[in-house]
């Protein structure tokens, strides 16, 4: 079994270029398998505006229109994804940029209009890991904008946090594989005011008490729910920290938070 | 060796939902190992528009500062690359979308400033043949946006037309490969305002003739000479057609303009 390390990174990394810059310089360093999952970052809304494509999001989800479909395609899957890419060349990391659609790697399907209609919005199906498997074999490194597609040839905006989730564990069938979300503060707080409070280690019990006294909340909450969702599918290690600590949460797991199931 | 049909279409294709429909269905049911480069159409320009970048063109190239590059990036490597892989999926093609940054696959530096500093314009340096070797042996798609990059890290702007002859001529190192350009005539004509005066055959002399008299002349210059250097330089066979009949000039050799060198 090969060891995989699966990162996803977030906006705020994406949207401050000294950031992005220092983060891919540690991501070259890790010396493992590896693959990068991007989000998206305020560029789509900034482009969205100058296009004038209104912006709506409803508990902090993008709705989904043919022409915020447009943007996100653009966005995610070209600038950002692309100058991730080109970046990590120069650094001597031969990435391979991709959505689901290319090489078939995450096919999913468009969400099923409810109480809200998301639009182009993607719900994953299956992630082809042979490809990817191959890919890593062949030395690339994959980096995927969080963009999939459908059977019947529409590209959907995905959720990254779920890409990277489910990408790493349809990894884990043959690898062993470390998940890490990369985010802006250096892990699960116990004192959200308080930067420094950061829980080490973190069960499923912990997680519970912790919502329950509201410590845990709002976006954490998916979040952390995909991530103990992983470990329940084979995921080896899961990992939240701030980006700036992802070589010592990986090589040295001396950083961040570490969840566990017991 | 493997015969490898490469096939480059133009932004008249690209910019018409019908004629990319029709064009991506012909594509679809070529069966020999394959590649596409697409150029970009006209969207950049409307995009750039509405984002208040403005367009210089200079002998009809774009020049490239770094808010186009942006744009190219964003329209090029992203809208209209992945909507073509999303389409050859529906298809049953396992397209994988690329830019020439991706698996390093085609390296290029920066045009140095002359009388007219183009901006980020790439010159080929390097095709990795090995890496788009690979994704055909695993019965990928290559789907090429006409964009590369440098060491330093930047992406680069790159004319469609030399980038599949380039890519066709590495390639031929392994391959017999066929090398088409599709474009909005059905071949190189012998009378310009005759669409049915195509040329089936042309030889470097019979080009001379026709550039010296000035029936062959502006853009179908530039075509033919990167056509002639990639027949002088492996390709086996290149052909210059109406996207329409795309499938009937691969497999039947029945349409559009044949080159050969004697």
């Amino acid at each position: 079994m090969h060891n995989l390390t699966v990162i996803k990174i977030g906006g705020n990394v994406i949207d401050n270029p000294d950031a992005l810059k220092q983060f891919l310089t540690s991501f070259a360093q890790i010396r493992d398998h590896k693959i990068l999952i991007h989000g998206g970052g305020k560029v789509a809304t900034q482009v969205a505006d100058k296009l004038g494509v209104p912006t709506t999001m409803v508990d902090g989800r993008r709705i989904t229109d043919q022409p915020m479909l447009d943007v996100v395609t653009m966005v995610y899957g070209g600038l950002v994804n692309k100058q991730i890419v080109a970046k990590l060349q120069a650094l001597e990391v031969n990435a391979i940029g991709l959505t689901g659609a290319d090489a078939s790697t995450v096919l999913a399907k468009k969400r099923a209009v409810g109480e809200i209609d998301y639009g182009f919005v993607g719900d994953i199906v299956e992630v082809d890991s042979g490809q990817i498997q191959y890919m890593l074999r062949q030395k690339l490194v994959p980096v995927f904008a969080p963009l999939t597609y459908d059977e019947e040839g529409n590209l959907l905006n995905t959720n990254a946090d779920t890409m990277a989730s489910a990408i790493a564990v349809d990894m884990a069938h043959k690898n062993t594989v470390t998940l890490v979300y990369c985010f802006e503060k250096k892990g699960v707080l116990s004192e959200p005011a308080n930067d420094d409070s950061v829980i080490t280690s973190l069960t499923p019990d912990l997680y519970e008490t912790h919502k329950a006294a509201g410590v845990i909340n709002k976006g954490m909450i998916p979040k952390l729910d995909n991530a103990f969702n992983a470990l329940r599918n084979g995921v080896t290690k899961v990992i939240i920290c701030h980006a700036d600590q992802v070589v010592q949460a990986v090589t040295q797991g001396g950083a961040g938070t570490t969840l566990t199931l017991s």
